[in-house]
Parts: C-alpha cells; structure tokens; sequence
C-alpha cells in the first residue's frame, strides 16, 4: 500500500537555513534609506534588529548554520511531516500525485515558529528583554508569543484589529503564553493615536501594524523588532521546510513538477519553495513554482514592481517589491495572514525574473478547496494555505482532463481550529467574495514614493 | 543531547488491539438486562451496535486484529510521538523525567479517532448508513464526524448545551466535516423534550445526550449508535496508544514508574494504561497507575461500585461501576469530556481490585498545571488532560522533594485550541472552582436501581 505520511528523525532536523542569495542569478536590488536614497548599512538597523540577523540578510554564504538552542527548539516539532494526498486523489479522481508538507502541528499552529524561535534565540543571546511585533491573523503572534515563552523574553504584540475581533481565541492563546496583546491601530504609540482621531473605526492593516510595532520598539529601551514574513532573514529561517520536503520526496521516490505555497507576505512560499527552487539555479531541472494569493490583495499578480515602503506610516526602509501601494489596506478577507500591500522582495524578484509564478484566488473558492480537503484529508487548513490547495486541486484536475500524471507540492503551513467563524459563514453561504479592488489600488499607487 | 521526540513509522502502527480481558485476574461482572436483571446477550445490543463490535465485547482473545481500512485511516495521524518534557522537567528544577504520549495531532485534535474510525469501518461493512452519538466538549463528536467524512457515512451529534454554547468552534468543525449537530437537551427526541418540558433551561449532561442518542438510534432505519467511551470496545480501540507507547519507551531507555491518564468515561486513560497493566498480569513488574478525575465528578474517588444506568434516562443496560448515580448532573466545568456520572466498567474493577489509583482535582488547580505546561513545552492542552499534567507535575515536585529519580509518562490526549474560553476565565482570575458536590451525590445515589 502507498505510504500516507513521511517522517523524519530528529536528528535529519537541518543543521543549516538555506540562504538563496548565494544562488540567484540576479542580485537582489539594494534596500534603500528613505531620507537619502542610498543604500542602505548594518547601521542603520542595528536599532531595530539583533546583528546576528542582519548579518544573514548580506551573507552570501549558501548555508547558514542553526544554532543548536534553535534546533534543539525545533525538536519540539520539527521535522513536519509530509503527507501523500491520497485520499483526496480519490475523491478528485486523478491521476496527479499530490503531497503536502504540513507545518500545522507546532504548538502555535502554522509555520511561524521557525523563524519566531530563531529571532527569540539571537535576541537573547545579544541582550535584549523585550520583542515587539504586529500580527495579522495572528499566526505570526502567537509564533512570536510561544517563542518568547521558550527564550523567556517579553513579547508585546500589536494585532491587527479585524483579527482582534474576528479571533479572540488567538489573542487568549498569546496571552496564554505570557505575551500582551494590544489591537492595532492602539492608543499606545503616536501612528495608532493619529490614526484613530483620523478615522475612529479603522479595522487595522499589516502595514500599520508594523508602524506600531516598530515606533515601540525605537521608543522603548531594552526592545527589538520582531517580524513574521517579507525580510529576507524571516524567509531565510523557513528554509528548513523545503530542505525537509527535499528529504521526503526523495523518501516517497518521487519529484514534484508542480510546486505551490499560499503568499502573503511570502514566507511559507519561500520556505518551502527557495530549497527546490535552489536546485534549479544550481544547473539542475526546473519546476513549475506558483504562488497563490488573493484577489483582494493580489501584489504578485496585479502589484507593480517598484521601490516601496513596507509600511503604512512610511517608517521602514524603502524595498524593491511587487506592491499594491503601502496606502492600500486590503478588505478584511479571514486569511488575515495574506492581508499585506506588498510582497517579499526576494519572492518578487523570483517573479520578475519568470523563476516563479502567480495565481490570485477568490475567499469563497479558496474555503470551498479547504472544506473539500477537510472532509477527504481530515486536517482543517487555515484560511491561507486553502489557497494553495485551491491551485493544487485545479492542477489536479488539469492533470485529470490532459490524462497525464504529474506530481504537486504543496504547503499546508497551518491548521484553521481558529478560523471557524469563517468556515461556518463559507457552509451558511454568508462568506464575502471580494473582487479586486482596482480603484484602491490606483489611488494607493499613486501614493508611491518617486523614484 | 537527550531526545525530545519519539516517533515511529507508519508501519510501526499497531496490528491488534489488546484485550485487557484475556489477562485480567478477575472476571468483570457481567452487563445486567435492566427489565430481567439477567446478563444481556449480543440480541439485545444488536439494535444498537454492530455486530463485531459486539464479538469484541464478549472476546477473551488479547490480540484482535485492526482491520487493514482502520490502520489506513489511522496513517494520517498514527503513530502518535511520545515527548520527553525536558522543558517542563527543567522549569520544575526536578530529578524525575516526565514522557507524554501526544494525540492532539490528530485531525480533530485528541485520541478520539482511534475508535471513531473503527466505529464507523464496521458500521459501513455491515450497511449502515447514519450514525447517532453523544457528545460532551465535542472532542467525540468531532472525532465521528471525521470518521463519517472518511468511510462515507451521515453523522448525527447530541451535544450537551453547556458546551453546545460554550464552544461553536467545536460545533462548526463537526459541521465542516458534514454532521448535523444538535443541542442536548433537543426537541428531536421523545426524551429532550420531556426534559426541556420540566426544567426550559437545562445545560445538558452526557448522560441525558447518551438517552437522546440511543432513542434517536432506535426509532431511525439504517442508524446505529456510536460512542466515545465506557463501553468495552471504545477502550480496546484506545490501547493503540499504550501499545505504541511501550515501543516508544524503550526507543527512550526507560520504564515508566508512574503512569497518569484522565478519566472521564475512561477512554484515553484505558488507552495509554492497559497495555501497561496487561504487562504486570502477566507477570511484570507493577507500575502506579494513576487515573486524575475532576472535583467536580470525582466518580472513582467518591462514588459507589455498584450497577447502575449508564446513562440519566435509564435507558442502557445496567453496567457495575463506579458512579455518582445516573441522575447526578455535573456542574459545567471546562473539562466538559469529564462530566460524566459513571465510570468505565473496566476502569472501574481495576479500581476496586487495587490495580490503579485515583485523584481528584479542582478546575483552577487543572489550568494552573495547563498554563504552566504550555509555557515550557510549546502544546496547549485541552482541559481534560490538565487534570493528568496536575497529577504528573506533582508526581515530579513528590520526586524532587524525595531527592530521587522517578519516570513519569502520561497522557496528554488532545490539545486546548477550542477551550480559550477557558484559558482566558483562568488568566483574569474568573475561573470557577467547584467543590465536590456531596448534597447532589447523596440525592442522586438515592436513586440508583435497587438489587
């Protein structure tokens, strides 16, 4: 009988990220100062983040090793496990094999921790006491919360406020943890105030999140940064993904031909992607790599590839990405983790160059995708990763209708237990289809900084 | 470095499960015809059940074979990993080393699925189309759920009221794998609704969603009744868990000393410890086996060994156990698995033989081991198991005190994502704490059927 799940030992946990840089066949274009326009130094972030992390973001070594306090983390989880689709094959009557890497079985419940505990560990080891951070869905906070709990660091989460209020049960989980949980726009820093006596009823936005999260840290001693996706350390440390996935597929005697992960800000789809995508770039054959992002804020497909902020409040570096306009605040889709103006700028390079592709995806196709996997695989996916699965049942079915096998990869970066308002509204039929905001975008695109 | 995780492979998924009723040293009382006062025989549970479900209760074989589409099933989440909690053993500061076996990785989130899944196989082999249950926090009930999802079967759930609104969650993820969920107590059964005619506000008990069930069962063609614990069979389902955990403790170099489960109905804590117990009849060495029960139905610790209904309408046979009496009503503690009146009759003789011990725990005393536990491990536990984290986490500091080594495994048989209600009630200090309730115990022992 075929084998439904892979599993590795502990000790097969990677000893090393996988670091594309070394790789690419473009340079990535420089991070720019905003007041200068010049590129910008170490120093100049050395305010914000632990040096051990911006030392990887300019490391053009290909592997980066895992400290063992980090590994030795990971083993409260890691390796995930790989999981042969079989049963929904079966009800997709395919000939396409599909796997799916699942990474919802740590204990936040997504991917998140990968990097969560790689960024606790090195702000410990240099001192600081206190993370703050922004979270969407709240995925990345209750990462950051658990990770804190593990390195014994403080953790002050802010959170974005549509998810506040669409998901307790993730802040009672990060305050479970030890971490405070405030919703974002907050009164506890000047954006959060200017922007509440601008507009009382502001549901919230990663961009202004990370302003908030960001004005906490410069303003209180003792405190770093912490971020859950775009940076190029964060996809760096989700790398142990795809190395893993490697491993498996290797196990399960197969190679996929068709990768996908779900993207938001871009770290599951490089995590489990970059390692594959790797091979690729080192002379071996090429992949079909897509990612899958809404069509509420869908920066691959429609954004333009341009310097930009990765905020809201216009406080972060100016980076080279595919963007919606950093003034575009996405509808209120429950994928909460996708809700992001721009994209990775590692991710969006991959795209200009045609290294990868992208699919926008509409919510209600995307939970139909994830009920249908639910009651074939028994995992209920979060609202992301069901955008993945939406283009992996769609590949399965082009397979099926050109009567051709083909192997799909998958990431299924987080479990949807939280997300149950949503799937309740998808099966009474209430679930909101957003279409794509053109007009929003046009005016956010205007906004953009001259180059 | 020591090992945190034991895992096995999938074709290390057990291939019997143990029939503790081949070793035990004293025969069970037989199971009473409640109108004859005669031991029932398989005609009279035929209505109800499957009829190999039924040869498994009246086997003195120990090893009965797990049908090959039950172990397929079981590859999607089986085998579970055991966990070395050196997080939990270091914030303890205590000498002794404390294992758990993990089932909240399964699709629905606790050990449910190990019977759900063989429940629903012999349902479809023999025809059935519907199955009616009962469920108290929903773990059960989601656990069929899934089950009716993989073999293709309807799924009907009473779920108590109390948790019913306590917790949608649950409600919507039996829904998302196509159950139809009702509240107990409903007007879709003869019972429901004389008791909703008697008391309009009642929150329920498993014991009166146990009547709903049965009733519902015997007056609709094609349904037969499922449940998810007491009864014989669902505590054979369970010892994949304890089989599993005997390989596992030996990849880990160790014995147990003291072995803890939750007990509720009894199912989880059978699962882990009877293949254990089956060792010492056998002529092994003795381990302390501990059952940790709720305060507030502290059924082994407080009530009689005696026959009695299993459940409030007196509608079952007439099992021996221990029981608080048929008509007790459990105040509505989080740990909603654990409402129950009675106690598995298996359970409940090893009790009364001196082969197992039991402890009686406080609600706010459960969480306060729960938030400690997930602090230093990473897992949130649901409130069920907290009551066996309490048990271990002394057992350890009892260790340390002693200045002596001591191996501790228990079972930590789901996880907490759906009870953050709770979580939140422990953290800001509201969380009820429920004596033991010897009024409402005296009154319904009153009650128990004369013989």
């Amino acid at each position: 009988m075929a084998r439904t799940r892979f599993m590795l030992d502990e000790d097969q946990i990677p000893r090393d990220w996988y670091n594309i840089a070394a790789d690419l066949p473009v340079a990535p274009p420089p991070v720019l100062h905003p007041g200068t326009g010049q590129p910008i130094g170490p120093g100049d972030l050395a305010p914000l983040f632990p040096m051990e992390l911006i030392k990887q973001v300019v490391s053009q070594d290909r592997e980066i090793e895992i400290p063992e306090p980090v590994r030795d983390a990971y083993r409260l989880y890691r390796p995930s496990p790989l999981y042969r689709a079989r049963r929904l094959e079966q009800a997709l009557d395919t000939p396409a094999h599909i796997y799916y890497k699942y990474e919802g079985n740590s204990p936040s419940g997504s991917h998140k921790p990968n990097t969560a505990l790689a960024q606790a560990y090195y702000m410990k080891a240099e001192g600081v006491t206190r993370m703050a951070t922004e979270t969407g869905a709240g995925q990345w906070g209750s990462a950051l919360a658990f990770a804190g709990a593990m390195f014994g660091l403080d953790v002050q989460v802010y959170m974005v406020r549509a998810s506040y209020d669409q998901k307790p049960y993730r802040r009672i989980l990060m305050e479970t943890y030890g971490a405070q949980v405030v919703p974002s726009p907050s009164t506890d820093t000047e954006v959060g105030r200017r922007t509440l006596a601008e507009a009382p009823g502001h549901t919230g936005s990663l961009g202004l999140a990370i302003s908030e999260a960001i004005e906490d840290t410069v303003t209180h001693p003792g405190t770093k940064y912490s971020l859950g996706s775009v940076f190029d350390f964060v996809l760096l440390h989700q790398t142990v993904i795809g190395q893993e996935s490697i491993v498996q597929m290797e196990m399960a005697g197969e190679e996929p031909d068709v990768i996908i992960g779900c993207a938001g800000g871009g770290s599951n789809f490089a995590g489990l992607t970059f390692p594959w995508l790797g091979r690729t770039f080192r002379g071996g054959r090429k992949y079909r790599v897509i990612a899958a992002e809404p069509e509420a804020a869908p920066s691959l497909t429609r954004g333009v590839y341009t310097y930009d902020f990765g905020d809201t409040a216009m406080m972060t570096p100016l980076i080279k990405m595919h963007t919606l306009g950093h003034g575009f605040i996405p509808e209120p889709i429950h994928a909460g983790g996708l809700r992001y103006h721009g994209m990775s700028p590692l991710v969006s390079l991959l795209k200009e160059n045609g290294d990868i592709e992208a699919q926008a995806i509409h919510q209600r196709s995307s939970f139909a995708a994830g009920v249908q996997f639910a009651r074939a695989e028994g995992i209920l996916p979060a609202p992301e990763p069901t955008h993945a699965i939406r283009v992996a049942v769609d590949e399965a079915l082009a397979a099926k209708a050109a009567g051709e096998p083909r192997v799909i990869l998958f990431n299924l970066c987080g479990h949807g237990n939280f997300d149950l308002a949503a799937y309740e509204k998808y099966l009474d039929g209430s679930l909101e289809d957003y279409e794509y905001p053109a007009e929003a975008v046009k005016e956010a695109l205007a906004g953009l900084p001259a180059r």
